[in-house]
Protein backbone atom coordinates (compact mmCIF):
# COMPACT_ATOMS: atom_id res chain seq x y z
CA UNK A 1 0.00 0.00 0.00
CA UNK A 2 2.00 2.58 0.89
CA UNK A 3 5.04 4.52 -1.13
CA UNK A 4 8.24 3.52 -0.89
CA UNK A 5 10.17 6.62 -0.23
CA UNK A 6 7.48 7.21 3.12
CA UNK A 7 6.74 4.59 4.26
CA UNK A 8 4.91 5.65 7.38
CA UNK A 9 2.69 7.91 5.56
CA UNK A 10 -0.41 5.80 6.68
CA UNK A 11 0.23 7.02 10.75
CA UNK A 12 1.23 10.44 9.49
CA UNK A 13 -2.29 10.92 7.37
CA UNK A 14 -3.99 9.33 10.69
CA UNK A 15 -2.56 11.64 12.64
CA UNK A 16 -3.53 15.06 10.77
CA UNK A 17 -7.28 13.20 9.93
CA UNK A 18 -7.10 13.05 14.08
CA UNK A 19 -5.64 16.18 14.48
CA UNK A 20 -7.94 17.89 12.47
CA UNK A 21 -10.96 16.04 13.79
CA UNK A 22 -10.44 17.09 17.63
CA UNK A 23 -9.82 20.75 16.35
CA UNK A 24 -13.53 20.38 14.97
CA UNK A 25 -15.53 18.38 17.40
CA UNK A 26 -15.57 17.91 20.96
CA UNK A 27 -18.69 15.57 21.05
CA UNK A 28 -17.53 11.89 22.17
CA UNK A 29 -20.18 9.96 19.81
CA UNK A 30 -18.60 12.12 16.83
CA UNK A 31 -14.72 11.54 17.97
CA UNK A 32 -15.78 7.78 18.31
CA UNK A 33 -17.59 7.25 15.03
CA UNK A 34 -15.13 9.30 12.73
CA UNK A 35 -12.37 7.97 14.81
CA UNK A 36 -13.12 4.77 14.20
CA UNK A 37 -13.27 5.47 10.63
CA UNK A 38 -9.50 6.98 10.66
CA UNK A 39 -8.34 4.08 12.23
CA UNK A 40 -10.22 1.57 9.88
CA UNK A 41 -8.37 2.98 6.97
CA UNK A 42 -5.09 2.75 8.76
CA UNK A 43 -4.94 -0.31 10.03
CA UNK A 44 -5.91 -2.07 6.50
CA UNK A 45 -1.88 -2.35 5.73
CA UNK A 46 0.74 -2.73 8.72
CA UNK A 47 3.96 -2.13 6.50
CA UNK A 48 4.04 1.19 8.24
CA UNK A 49 4.34 0.70 11.61
CA UNK A 50 8.00 1.43 12.77
CA UNK A 51 10.27 -1.87 13.75
CA UNK A 52 11.05 -0.15 17.19
CA UNK A 53 7.33 -0.11 17.87
CA UNK A 54 6.55 -3.91 17.34
CA UNK A 55 9.50 -5.05 19.91
CA UNK A 56 7.95 -7.73 22.48
CA UNK A 57 8.91 -7.75 26.00
CA UNK A 58 9.84 -11.43 27.53
CA UNK A 59 7.60 -10.87 30.60
CA UNK A 60 4.92 -7.49 29.92
CA UNK A 61 2.86 -6.54 27.12
CA UNK A 62 4.47 -3.11 25.78
CA UNK A 63 2.97 0.44 25.22
CA UNK A 64 4.90 2.00 22.44
CA UNK A 65 3.30 6.19 22.14
CA UNK A 66 3.21 6.68 18.50
CA UNK A 67 2.02 10.32 18.82
CA UNK A 68 0.47 12.33 21.37
CA UNK A 69 -1.45 15.86 20.64
CA UNK A 70 0.44 17.88 22.19
CA UNK A 71 -3.13 19.74 24.21
CA UNK A 72 -3.53 16.28 25.38
CA UNK A 73 -6.63 15.57 23.13
CA UNK A 74 -5.80 12.23 21.23
CA UNK A 75 -3.10 9.51 21.71
CA UNK A 76 -2.08 6.57 19.50
CA UNK A 77 -0.39 3.65 20.90
CA UNK A 78 1.22 0.36 19.17
CA UNK A 79 0.15 -2.08 21.76
CA UNK A 80 2.37 -5.58 21.64
CA UNK A 81 1.51 -8.74 22.76
CA UNK A 82 4.14 -11.50 23.23
CA UNK A 83 2.60 -14.70 23.69
CA UNK A 84 -0.01 -15.72 26.99
CA UNK A 85 0.44 -12.13 27.98
CA UNK A 86 -2.80 -10.83 29.40
CA UNK A 87 -3.71 -7.31 31.32
CA UNK A 88 -5.15 -7.30 34.43
CA UNK A 89 -8.69 -5.96 34.44
CA UNK A 90 -8.61 -2.50 33.90
CA UNK A 91 -10.63 0.99 33.32
CA UNK A 92 -9.82 3.82 31.08
CA UNK A 93 -11.49 6.67 32.05
CA UNK A 94 -11.22 8.43 28.62
CA UNK A 95 -12.71 7.39 25.39
CA UNK A 96 -10.46 4.47 23.63
CA UNK A 97 -10.19 2.56 19.91
CA UNK A 98 -8.90 -0.81 19.65
CA UNK A 99 -7.87 -1.54 16.09
CA UNK A 100 -6.38 -4.99 15.43
CA UNK A 101 -3.43 -4.45 13.18
CA UNK A 102 -1.74 -8.03 13.67
CA UNK A 103 -3.01 -11.31 15.06
CA UNK A 104 -5.77 -11.92 17.38
CA UNK A 105 -6.84 -9.85 20.88
CA UNK A 106 -8.89 -11.70 23.59
CA UNK A 107 -11.45 -9.91 25.83
CA UNK A 108 -14.21 -9.89 28.19
CA UNK A 109 -15.97 -7.16 29.43
CA UNK A 110 -17.28 -6.36 32.81
CA UNK A 111 -19.68 -4.31 34.32
CA UNK A 112 -19.46 -3.23 38.34
CA UNK A 113 -22.42 -3.24 40.79
CA UNK A 114 -23.87 -0.99 42.87
CA UNK A 115 -22.02 -3.72 45.33
CA UNK A 116 -18.79 -2.85 44.16
CA UNK A 117 -18.59 -7.03 42.50
CA UNK A 118 -17.88 -7.06 38.87
CA UNK A 119 -20.01 -9.27 36.83
CA UNK A 120 -18.86 -10.31 33.24
CA UNK A 121 -20.81 -7.76 30.48
CA UNK A 122 -21.58 -9.92 27.57
CA UNK A 123 -19.11 -13.12 26.39
CA UNK A 124 -15.88 -13.46 25.56
CA UNK A 125 -14.80 -11.84 21.97
CA UNK A 126 -12.44 -12.44 19.97
CA UNK A 127 -11.06 -9.29 17.69
CA UNK A 128 -9.23 -9.89 14.57
CA UNK A 129 -7.01 -7.87 11.91
CA UNK A 130 -8.92 -4.86 11.27
CA UNK A 131 -11.58 -5.03 13.16
CA UNK A 132 -12.09 -2.27 15.95
CA UNK A 133 -13.83 -2.17 19.02
CA UNK A 134 -14.58 0.93 21.36
CA UNK A 135 -14.52 1.54 24.89
CA UNK A 136 -15.15 4.67 27.60
CA UNK A 137 -17.36 5.29 30.65
CA UNK A 138 -20.51 5.68 28.62
CA UNK A 139 -19.85 2.73 26.42
CA UNK A 140 -18.29 0.01 28.65
CA UNK A 141 -14.59 0.89 29.99
CA UNK A 142 -14.01 -2.43 32.57
CA UNK A 143 -12.60 -4.92 30.73
CA UNK A 144 -9.42 -7.92 30.45
CA UNK A 145 -8.09 -7.98 27.34
CA UNK A 146 -5.39 -10.68 26.17
CA UNK A 147 -3.26 -12.07 23.54
CA UNK A 148 -5.15 -14.85 21.41
CA UNK A 149 -2.36 -16.41 19.75
CA UNK A 150 -0.47 -19.07 22.13
CA UNK A 151 2.57 -18.79 20.15
CA UNK A 152 3.15 -15.22 18.45
CA UNK A 153 3.16 -11.60 19.03
CA UNK A 154 -0.02 -9.88 18.31
CA UNK A 155 -0.34 -6.06 17.79
CA UNK A 156 -3.04 -3.73 18.34
CA UNK A 157 -3.51 0.07 17.48
CA UNK A 158 -5.13 1.90 19.85
CA UNK A 159 -6.27 5.37 19.55
CA UNK A 160 -7.31 7.29 23.33
CA UNK A 161 -9.39 10.57 24.20
CA UNK A 162 -5.96 11.90 26.06
CA UNK A 163 -2.92 11.88 26.86
CA UNK A 164 -3.38 7.64 27.86
CA UNK A 165 0.09 7.48 29.25
CA UNK A 166 -0.41 9.69 32.22
CA UNK A 167 -4.38 9.30 32.78
CA UNK A 168 -5.12 8.07 36.50
CA UNK A 169 -7.04 4.97 36.07
CA UNK A 170 -7.61 1.97 37.72
CA UNK A 171 -6.83 -2.18 38.13
CA UNK A 172 -9.90 -4.60 39.56
CA UNK A 173 -9.50 -7.28 41.71
CA UNK A 174 -11.26 -10.16 40.17
CA UNK A 175 -12.66 -11.41 43.48
CA UNK A 176 -13.65 -8.35 45.00
CA UNK A 177 -14.21 -5.01 42.59
CA UNK A 178 -12.00 -3.30 44.60
CA UNK A 179 -10.50 -0.81 42.21
CA UNK A 180 -6.53 0.51 42.43
CA UNK A 181 -4.82 3.81 41.11
CA UNK A 182 -2.38 2.78 38.56
CA UNK A 183 -0.65 4.90 35.42
CA UNK A 184 0.79 3.16 32.19
CA UNK A 185 3.06 5.08 31.08
CA UNK A 186 4.95 4.10 27.63
CA UNK A 187 7.40 1.45 27.04
CA UNK A 188 9.56 3.51 24.54
CA UNK A 189 11.60 7.52 25.29
CA UNK A 190 11.10 7.72 21.40
CA UNK A 191 8.78 8.01 19.20
CA UNK A 192 8.14 7.87 15.36
CA UNK A 193 9.36 10.95 13.09
CA UNK A 194 6.19 11.01 11.07
CA UNK A 195 7.38 13.83 9.16
CA UNK A 196 10.38 13.34 7.10
CA UNK A 197 8.99 13.92 3.94
CA UNK A 198 11.79 15.12 2.19
CA UNK A 199 12.26 11.61 -0.03
CA UNK A 200 9.59 12.57 -1.65
CA UNK A 201 9.78 16.19 -1.90
CA UNK A 202 13.63 15.95 -3.10
CA UNK A 203 12.29 13.68 -5.89
CA UNK A 204 9.73 16.77 -7.12
CA UNK A 205 12.50 18.81 -6.92
CA UNK A 206 13.22 20.77 -10.21
CA UNK B 1 16.56 23.23 36.22
CA UNK B 2 14.68 20.51 35.87
CA UNK B 3 12.20 18.06 37.43
CA UNK B 4 14.55 14.50 37.65
CA UNK B 5 11.16 12.66 37.49
CA UNK B 6 10.80 14.54 33.95
CA UNK B 7 13.57 15.86 32.68
CA UNK B 8 12.25 16.83 29.34
CA UNK B 9 9.44 18.90 30.60
CA UNK B 10 11.19 22.28 29.58
CA UNK B 11 10.78 21.13 25.97
CA UNK B 12 7.29 19.60 26.62
CA UNK B 13 5.86 23.27 28.11
CA UNK B 14 7.47 24.88 24.87
CA UNK B 15 5.58 22.83 22.11
CA UNK B 16 2.21 22.79 24.34
CA UNK B 17 3.10 27.14 24.37
CA UNK B 18 3.91 27.05 20.44
CA UNK B 19 0.66 24.87 19.63
CA UNK B 20 -1.46 27.27 21.58
CA UNK B 21 0.50 29.89 19.99
CA UNK B 22 -0.09 29.14 16.47
CA UNK B 23 -3.39 28.23 17.52
CA UNK B 24 -4.80 31.50 18.27
CA UNK B 25 -2.17 33.55 15.76
CA UNK B 26 -1.39 33.96 12.26
CA UNK B 27 0.60 37.22 11.98
CA UNK B 28 3.82 36.28 11.33
CA UNK B 29 4.88 39.28 13.49
CA UNK B 30 3.27 38.19 16.93
CA UNK B 31 4.33 34.62 16.43
CA UNK B 32 7.97 35.49 16.07
CA UNK B 33 7.82 37.89 18.59
CA UNK B 34 5.81 35.43 21.26
CA UNK B 35 7.65 32.44 20.21
CA UNK B 36 11.27 34.21 20.64
CA UNK B 37 9.96 34.70 24.45
CA UNK B 38 9.00 30.80 24.60
CA UNK B 39 12.74 30.12 23.28
CA UNK B 40 14.56 32.28 25.40
CA UNK B 41 12.66 30.50 28.02
CA UNK B 42 13.59 26.84 26.86
CA UNK B 43 17.28 27.63 26.57
CA UNK B 44 18.25 28.99 29.68
CA UNK B 45 18.33 25.12 30.94
CA UNK B 46 20.17 22.40 28.21
CA UNK B 47 19.66 19.08 30.39
CA UNK B 48 16.11 18.45 28.74
CA UNK B 49 17.61 17.82 25.69
CA UNK B 50 17.74 13.74 25.14
CA UNK B 51 21.15 12.54 24.35
CA UNK B 52 20.36 10.99 21.05
CA UNK B 53 19.51 14.54 19.66
CA UNK B 54 22.98 15.99 20.73
CA UNK B 55 25.14 13.48 18.41
CA UNK B 56 27.48 15.61 16.27
CA UNK B 57 28.37 13.84 12.97
CA UNK B 58 31.60 13.85 11.64
CA UNK B 59 31.08 15.38 8.48
CA UNK B 60 27.30 16.83 8.48
CA UNK B 61 26.21 19.31 10.73
CA UNK B 62 22.71 17.11 11.68
CA UNK B 63 19.37 18.21 12.47
CA UNK B 64 17.26 16.23 14.61
CA UNK B 65 13.56 16.58 15.07
CA UNK B 66 12.49 17.63 18.16
CA UNK B 67 8.67 18.42 17.55
CA UNK B 68 6.63 19.28 14.29
CA UNK B 69 2.88 20.46 14.50
CA UNK B 70 0.85 17.75 12.77
CA UNK B 71 -0.80 20.67 10.65
CA UNK B 72 2.15 21.78 9.45
CA UNK B 73 2.33 24.79 11.52
CA UNK B 74 5.98 24.80 12.98
CA UNK B 75 8.99 22.73 13.99
CA UNK B 76 11.66 22.26 16.44
CA UNK B 77 14.79 21.29 15.63
CA UNK B 78 18.00 20.44 17.42
CA UNK B 79 20.68 22.27 15.07
CA UNK B 80 23.74 19.83 16.17
CA UNK B 81 27.72 21.36 15.20
CA UNK B 82 30.49 19.10 14.69
CA UNK B 83 33.89 20.93 14.87
CA UNK B 84 33.86 23.24 11.90
CA UNK B 85 30.95 22.55 10.52
CA UNK B 86 29.38 25.06 7.86
CA UNK B 87 26.50 25.41 5.81
CA UNK B 88 25.98 26.33 2.34
CA UNK B 89 24.70 30.24 1.62
CA UNK B 90 21.20 29.30 1.96
CA UNK B 91 17.81 30.53 2.43
CA UNK B 92 14.45 29.34 4.83
CA UNK B 93 11.34 30.85 2.69
CA UNK B 94 9.34 30.86 5.95
CA UNK B 95 10.24 32.56 9.07
CA UNK B 96 12.64 30.84 11.61
CA UNK B 97 13.94 31.23 15.31
CA UNK B 98 17.57 30.17 15.85
CA UNK B 99 18.35 30.04 20.17
CA UNK B 100 21.60 29.15 21.20
CA UNK B 101 21.41 26.18 23.38
CA UNK B 102 25.17 25.10 24.09
CA UNK B 103 29.08 26.79 22.49
CA UNK B 104 28.90 29.68 19.95
CA UNK B 105 27.59 30.11 16.19
CA UNK B 106 28.90 32.86 13.43
CA UNK B 107 26.28 34.28 11.15
CA UNK B 108 26.91 36.13 8.01
CA UNK B 109 23.58 37.33 6.01
CA UNK B 110 23.42 38.14 2.29
CA UNK B 111 21.04 40.26 0.25
CA UNK B 112 20.60 39.87 -3.33
CA UNK B 113 20.49 42.27 -5.46
CA UNK B 114 17.85 42.53 -8.42
CA UNK B 115 20.52 41.43 -10.76
CA UNK B 116 21.05 38.20 -8.59
CA UNK B 117 24.29 38.96 -7.12
CA UNK B 118 24.80 37.75 -3.22
CA UNK B 119 26.20 41.46 -1.19
CA UNK B 120 26.72 40.82 2.58
CA UNK B 121 23.84 42.15 4.75
CA UNK B 122 26.10 44.23 7.72
CA UNK B 123 29.27 42.34 9.25
CA UNK B 124 29.55 38.67 10.58
CA UNK B 125 27.89 37.64 14.22
CA UNK B 126 28.23 35.59 16.95
CA UNK B 127 25.18 34.05 19.00
CA UNK B 128 26.13 33.25 22.20
CA UNK B 129 24.46 30.75 24.64
CA UNK B 130 21.07 31.87 25.41
CA UNK B 131 20.75 34.39 22.61
CA UNK B 132 17.90 34.26 19.58
CA UNK B 133 17.80 35.29 16.35
CA UNK B 134 15.39 35.18 13.46
CA UNK B 135 15.29 34.84 9.70
CA UNK B 136 12.85 34.94 7.40
CA UNK B 137 11.60 36.25 3.69
CA UNK B 138 10.67 39.73 5.13
CA UNK B 139 12.90 39.87 8.00
CA UNK B 140 16.03 38.65 6.08
CA UNK B 141 16.03 35.09 4.93
CA UNK B 142 19.70 34.44 2.99
CA UNK B 143 22.64 33.15 5.45
CA UNK B 144 25.57 31.06 6.02
CA UNK B 145 25.98 29.84 8.96
CA UNK B 146 28.93 27.76 10.95
CA UNK B 147 29.95 26.56 14.54
CA UNK B 148 32.14 29.62 16.09
CA UNK B 149 34.55 27.25 18.36
CA UNK B 150 36.96 25.10 16.32
CA UNK B 151 37.20 22.14 18.73
CA UNK B 152 33.55 21.70 20.13
CA UNK B 153 30.47 20.63 19.54
CA UNK B 154 27.83 23.54 19.29
CA UNK B 155 24.22 23.19 19.43
CA UNK B 156 21.42 25.78 18.03
CA UNK B 157 17.49 24.88 19.07
CA UNK B 158 15.68 26.15 15.86
CA UNK B 159 11.75 26.55 15.74
CA UNK B 160 10.17 27.27 11.60
CA UNK B 161 7.02 28.17 11.00
CA UNK B 162 6.71 24.93 8.60
CA UNK B 163 7.80 21.45 8.73
CA UNK B 164 10.82 22.53 7.90
CA UNK B 165 12.57 19.19 6.57
CA UNK B 166 10.23 19.32 4.18
CA UNK B 167 10.20 22.65 2.57
CA UNK B 168 11.53 23.57 -0.82
CA UNK B 169 14.19 26.33 -0.78
CA UNK B 170 17.86 27.06 -2.01
CA UNK B 171 21.23 27.10 -1.43
CA UNK B 172 23.17 29.69 -3.10
CA UNK B 173 26.49 29.94 -5.10
CA UNK B 174 28.54 32.76 -3.45
CA UNK B 175 29.85 33.89 -6.89
CA UNK B 176 27.17 34.06 -8.97
CA UNK B 177 23.98 34.14 -6.57
CA UNK B 178 22.26 31.32 -8.59
CA UNK B 179 19.73 29.60 -6.10
CA UNK B 180 19.36 25.67 -6.35
CA UNK B 181 16.45 24.09 -4.66
CA UNK B 182 17.22 21.72 -1.92
CA UNK B 183 15.07 20.07 1.18
CA UNK B 184 16.82 19.16 4.44
CA UNK B 185 15.05 16.74 5.60
CA UNK B 186 15.87 15.29 9.09
CA UNK B 187 18.75 13.18 10.58
CA UNK B 188 16.81 10.47 12.76
CA UNK B 189 13.99 8.61 12.15
CA UNK B 190 12.99 8.84 15.81
CA UNK B 191 12.23 11.92 17.68
CA UNK B 192 11.58 12.51 21.30
CA UNK B 193 8.68 10.98 23.87
CA UNK B 194 7.50 14.04 25.41
CA UNK B 195 4.87 12.83 26.60
CA UNK B 196 5.74 10.15 29.11
CA UNK B 197 4.48 12.03 32.63
CA UNK B 198 4.09 8.64 34.34
CA UNK B 199 6.37 8.99 37.09
CA UNK B 200 5.18 12.40 37.76
CA UNK B 201 1.81 11.17 38.03
CA UNK B 202 2.73 7.98 39.71
CA UNK B 203 4.43 10.33 42.56
CA UNK B 204 0.24 11.27 43.39
CA UNK B 205 -1.27 8.02 43.55
CA UNK B 206 -3.16 8.19 46.53
FE1 LIG C 1 -7.96 -1.57 27.80
FE1 LIG D 1 19.54 28.91 8.33
MG1 LIG E 1 23.15 27.09 31.21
Amino acid sequence: MSNQLDTIAPLREFVIGMTNLVSQETEQAHLISKGSELLKTLIQSDDWLPEFCTVPHPEFYQQYLLHADPLGRFSVVSFVWGPGQKTPIHDHCIWGLIGMLRGMEKGQRYQQLPSGELVTDGSETILRQGEIEAVGPTIGDIHVVSNAISDKTSISIHVYGANIGAVKRHTYDPLTGQPKQFVSGYSSKQVPNLWDRSAEVRASLT
